[in-house]
């Protein structure tokens, strides 16, 4: 049960390998290429779990654990880390393997990117979210004291390996979080596969195998499409842009939290989305009933869409101050992915302030 | 007076402008681009003697200003620089002016390359080195634990802006160190530009407008070619490699003495390249005729070419562990870059270290 996507960027393409005990193409991939020196990088977490299974799949590499959590995308752990593997005497020819969840592959594909001016790195993700999302498409980043990921290079890695087994040690909580992200690519790109996943949820919260390589695959082609439009979201139409449906809301949350595990990402995301698509209704973009049908599904799934359950008051002037943090500001101007319908989105400038502070009162 | 040279990267070119009086150049880019935020990012030393300069030249600007020397290069000025940047609230329109010598520009450059994953930059040299060298190319850096500019990327500026009028505040010292990376690109590639330079140092020296801008062009042309040819030093037969002449020689002086003032970096370069020539001889690619012309223009210079001068006893084992955490160490293997005439270098693999001794015996 294997899967193949080629995300194509020229010179920087890569492939995307998807299914269950796929981990001998990881040795195959090694063997074609001659690095002089591997180095995995997971957190205490991870290495607790997956200490031994390393250890056995990737033959003489080295290590580079991290403290589990958000706070590993600092400037403090991104010198740690760097200064660690340099006294490897590492050289160009060195690889770095990121096992594990957003936040460790989002560090080591920055660490890969000035390391040396930039050596080569592999995803290995462990949880869904970093399965469908952050592994594929080369965002790295730490955080800034100024807001999250505002730290950080596009950087492609050179095998996203999705090995689906890992699924089977996360916890409901970050497999629901990861669904968020799901979900997203079906609101963006897909009405069918919203549709899909409308009448396969259920299958897939239950583990059954068949549906989430579907899904996981489905997730990644999209996603590789999209990158290959837009790698470094510069495009006019905002190709690349469209990804962040739901995240200039999710963020502002996520602030005010600190990024802690109050809110999970994928947790800020669903309540994000709803939000977007209130937002798209309120200018007139789209109907009350595709609104219903979301929130009806992400309530299915068990997403508290209820922000008020996250944290009881809410402070609308830090909410604005986070959104005014936010990399989605251009020019001063806020910038906001909205919907036309299910499966369409679309790059809306210009929104006013005031638009914002509208949707906030529905919700808070 | 006005020269332009540009580099061609495809959708990465830009142009190197060179001449004295020709600021108004800047003036003239920034009216055709559309920036939300201009941030210039200068040294103690330069903001001194040309703040008001800037404050006339370079409209609504905001500044940054960093600790003087090679010490800028660090972890801890590149978090406060991207942290007092953010906090200015800027966004993917931004752009960063460097300001100054190497040290500013390779600070910048990287500081660039990371703020929101990127954003816009341009180089201002103020010193001879930077303007040959440093400026061009878009080698960004930091310096790490392990060595020097072992963290960075890179990442090209929009343009390069050579005002010879800065030369004039230049001291004597880094003038003539900014010589010898000029007469690198006679030694590695161009065999007349290396006699006229025999020919025209005296008035080169003394300030000679017409002289000045000739070399300079020169340089830059020679080093927009070969950074054309091979952006990220990955060519298979080295092609940027060539740049490093001199180079592996020079940074296990400079690393020894902690890349202080001790020894300016033009000053290790020339003794960089006559130890390199002298291997060169050493293995039968180059005879001695060549190695004393060029030993002898760089006394004619005023250089000091004794390594003894610099400082009495050193070490040897000292040395030969600075040049194993040198870049150009590959597979463990080194790799020296030498002459086969002059005019013409070469990227030579697999010297052994006695090769290495075998120099320092000649020297120490």
């Amino acid at each position: 049960m294997k899967n193949k996507i080629t995300l194509d960027l020229n010179e920087r393409s890569y492939d995307i390998i998807i299914g269950s005990n796929i981990i001998n193409e990881l040795a195959h991939f090694l063997s074609e290429k001659k690095y002089s020196k591997i180095i995995v990088i997971s957190d205490k977490n991870v290495n607790e779990i997956y200490r031994d299974y390393i250890t056995d799949v990737i033959k003489n590499h080295e290590s580079v654990v991290v403290d589990a959590g958000e706070q590993a995308k600092s400037f403090k752990v991104l010198e740690q880390v760097c200064e660690e593997i340099l006294q490897k005497n590492i050289d160009r020819k060195t690889l770095l393997i990121a096992f594990g969840g957003g936040v460790v592959g989002d560090l080591t594909g920055f660490v890969a990117s000035i390391l040396l001016r930039g050596i080569d790195f592999i995803q290995i993700p462990t949880t869904l979210l970093a399965m469908v999302d952050s592994s594929v498409g080369g965002k790295t980043a730490i955080n800034s004291i100024a807001g999250k990921n505002l730290i950080g290079s596009f950087y492609q890695p050179k095998l996203v390996l999705i090995e689906l087994e890992f699924l089977k040690t996360l916890p409901i909580r970050e497999f629901r979080s990861g669904y968020a992200e799901i979900l997203k690519y079906g609101l963006i790109a897909d009405k069918k596969f919203f549709q899909y996943l409308q009448k396969n949820y259920l299958r897939f919260f239950n583990n059954d195998q068949e549906i989430i390589l579907e899904v996981v695959k489905k997730c990644c082609e999209i996603k590789a499409q999209i990158v290959g439009n837009d790698e470094k979201e510069s495009s006019a139409i905002g190709s690349r842009a469209l990804l962040n449906f739901g995240h200039s809301f999710a963020h502002v949350f996520e602030a005010d939290l600190n990024y802690s595990n109050l809110m999970l990402h994928g947790e800020a995301v669903a309540i994000g989305m709803i939000m977007a698509i209130k937002m798209s209704q309120n200018l007139g973009f789209i109907k009350q009933v595709d609104f219903d049908e979301v929130e009806f599904h992400l309530k299915q799934c068990g997403f508290e869409i209820d922000i008020k359950k996250f944290k009881k008051n809410w402070s609308l002037s830090n909410l604005i101050a986070n959104l005014y943090k936010d990399k989605k500001v251009e020019n001063g101007n806020l910038v906001f992915i909205l919907l036309s319908e299910i499966g369409q989105a679309f790059v809306k400038k210009d929104i006013s302030l005031s638009e914002f502070e509208k949707v906030m009162s529905n919700f808070l």
